[in-house]
């Protein structure tokens, strides 16, 4: 293979940055918040206008859309050989509850900026190029995160997905996407697609590349993700009349185990671990709390490392347990496994970053993302832009306008790259 | 005084624990849950269905019914001399939610007892004696607690109880509770009223009578009650790509300022503190937590012990804070200062007891009561009777009718010894 289509037309095309940002602000709209953020949760109402509106762009472009069982919605731009392997572009539409403007939004605004892009310049690539919006990244309303690309990839069956309840426990996500439009017919498996290599350009959602004041972030794969769920058991009684030493106080023993979680992440470094969520019951100021659920995210590099920090959490969990009388019960709610990208479009990336004049590192990614799941099946890459202080699923998430147009012109470099092996 | 109209007669008399187990399982079943509790908070449609029927039985007795500007209900059986004091026993209808079925319940149902008890056998007493139900002692949908004795007893206004919220946010109590029909005219304040003592009888609500077996239990008063409300800011972020050191994670800030909350207590003994209620938000698996308001309630029979308890608490909430760059606010709630009961009744609970060959021990009040309020304007105690393992606040709350019956008939004599005092 050798990039031997590569041509002075390629070598200096660009995109049109200010047509990305008209199309992101478009985005913006649907489901946007007072305070600039979106919420638009897959299979609602949000999600349906936004992907009608996606749907017409590609078509603008000359695309044929195909939309799968699970609503992921694959625009295809036919290469000269279409018996290559595509290359592959894509992220997701939908948000948090609420979310920022840029995480998943942008790496598919710009990729369809960049089909514009060889579209205005009347290239015809070598490849298939296709651009992707994977339905329900977030979970933001039905958990878990990466259900399409999940699905897809074959880590999860659509009929587990479909059933998956929103955080109310009132609704199917099958039923609602079926509601919206979006189950289609198409089979949701990667095995239907013939796929050789597939970047996804993603806000870095974390402080490095904004505090280092670097462009474009090259991360070299994906931490593994453990998450737990933990119940304990408690005993309700009036707080006045109830001795200390007679307490079994569920939130005493779950603010102990938050202290463990911390301790363990620190005192065995390269990995971060995280207590997002707690319920605490009866919840009433004068009442023994009686039952406390939460939740602990475990993430690292290295995935034993992660399971040796599990271990020794668990193992002091359960002394704080008995201490405290307070039973616990613990359960592994979601695993993804460390994902390391292919060598050879990593090297792509920061080279396209360099030849393009941009400053690049070269990192990890934190966050899980779609590509977690395509680059099991397929060669995967991402590309990365700063968040301003780092900040992301929340409303005020940003990123410059410069800086979403650099992350767009090194992924229009690496598809042009991709897409011209032969 | 003496009780020189003391007779055979009064010597002889009992309640009638069939009547009053009857009374309160009508009683039970006004708001009452699937799990034999009872859910019916002050100012609800439960609440007017319940003062409806005992403003039937009241009267049945004979009674005048006075409402007041608060909606505490005051049935007076009128005495031979109506220039002498009154005694008064009383207590509260609402509950928590969801509560059990005897937490102020038995005190009012067991006072209607002893006067059906009194009427039964014909006695005229010296002095009138009346009968209270107080509103809203839980605070349970309208806090705080202890609203109605609190108005009357001058503690606050009820302008300001008028203007309370509902937990959500959404309707006023002083609307509700005229909604309900029992906004009265009468003015809401112990200076219209004449009384000479009160008493009042009350399920312990805390373990100590139930593990050591003891019958009866006399408290000499009721600890010091101090709440604080506490938030905190961190910043929120996805918990990926953030590494430890960059975090304000302010449910981490809380769960260490708990265990400080925790350590002070045992540290300073002769008290408890407790944080009962918690939000986190946004309450997210994946997402630092970026505020947390909690609260913390602080009991002590010495009022300076709990002010330093708190001072100790503050100081350390201060730093835990600072290291964790999560600024914090806090403010002071609710204070309700330790009520010594007055020692004449409090020996005559004892001496009650002892002659009715009951067990008895003397104890503390460590949840806050209407007496709390009432002791304050008048010469109060309380007679307590045990709490199954200690547990209230909770549907499964219960006491032996055994004990109730125990209970209604210290009352009586509590009563017919005070009443017959001139």
């Amino acid at each position: 293979m050798g990039t031997k289509n590569w041509n002075e037309q390629f070598e200096n095309l660009r995109i049109n940055g200010a047509r990305l940002q008209k199309t992101i602000e478009i985005s913006a709209k649907i489901g946007g918040t007072e305070n600039n953020g979106v919420q638009r949760c897959s299979a609602t109402d949000e999600d349906k206008e936004m992907r009608d509106i996606f749907a017409g762009w590609v078509k603008d472009c000359g695309c044929e859309l195909t939309i799968d069982e699970m609503g992921n919605m694959f625009a295809v731009r036919p290469g000269k050989n279409r018996d290559l392997g595509a290359v592959m572009t894509g992220s997701h539409l939908d948000t948090q509850r609420p979310g920022g403007r840029f995480d998943g939004i942008l790496g598919v605004l710009a990729g369809l900026e960049v089909m514009r892009s060889i579209n205005d310049a009347g290239i015809q690539l070598e490849r298939d190029f296709i651009l992707v919006n994977w339905t329900n990244e977030e979970g933001g309303w039905y958990p878990p995160a990466c259900m399409g690309s999940g699905v897809w990839m074959g880590n999860i069956t659509k009929e587990w997905a479909y059933d998956r309840k929103d955080r109310d426990g009132k609704t199917l996500f099958g039923d609602e996407l079926e509601r919206i439009g979006y189950k289609g017919d198409f089979p949701c498996d990667h095995k239907k697609w013939n796929v050789e290599a597939a970047y996804e350009l993603h806000i870095e959602q974390g402080p490095v590349l904004w505090t280092e004041k670097i462009q474009i972030g090259a991360p070299k794969g994906i931490l593994c993700l453990h998450w737990y769920d933990i119940w304990l058991e408690g005993t309700a009684n009036q707080v006045g009349p109830t001795p200390m030493k007679n307490r079994n106080d569920a939130l005493l023993a779950f603010s102990e185990m938050n202290v463990v979680v911390n301790k363990v992440a620190h005192q065995m470094g390269d990995m971060v671990a995280t207590v997002g969520e707690i319920q605490n019951y009866p919840n009433s100021r004068n009442i023994i709390p009686s039952k406390v659920h939460f939740t602990v995210d475990i993430r690292s590099w290295d995935d034993d490392h992660a399971i040796e920090a599990w271990r020794l959490m668990k193992k002091e969990f359960e002394m704080i347990a008995e201490r405290r009388g307070c039973p616990i019960k613990t359960e592994e709610f979601w695993k993804v496994e460390h994902a390391p990208f292919d060598k050879a479009l990593w090297d792509r990336v920061v080279e396209s970053a360099e030849e393009l004049g941009f400053s690049s590192r070269r990192m990890v990614s934190g966050a899980g993302h779609d590509m977690s799941e395509v680059n099991k099946v397929t060669r995967g890459a991402m590309i990365f832009v700063p968040s301003i202080d780092g900040r992301s699923h929340v409303e005020v998430e940003d990123t410059p306008w410069e800086d979403c147009t650099r992350g767009g012109d090194v992924l229009l470099r690496c598809i042009l790259k991709t897409a011209s092996e032969v």
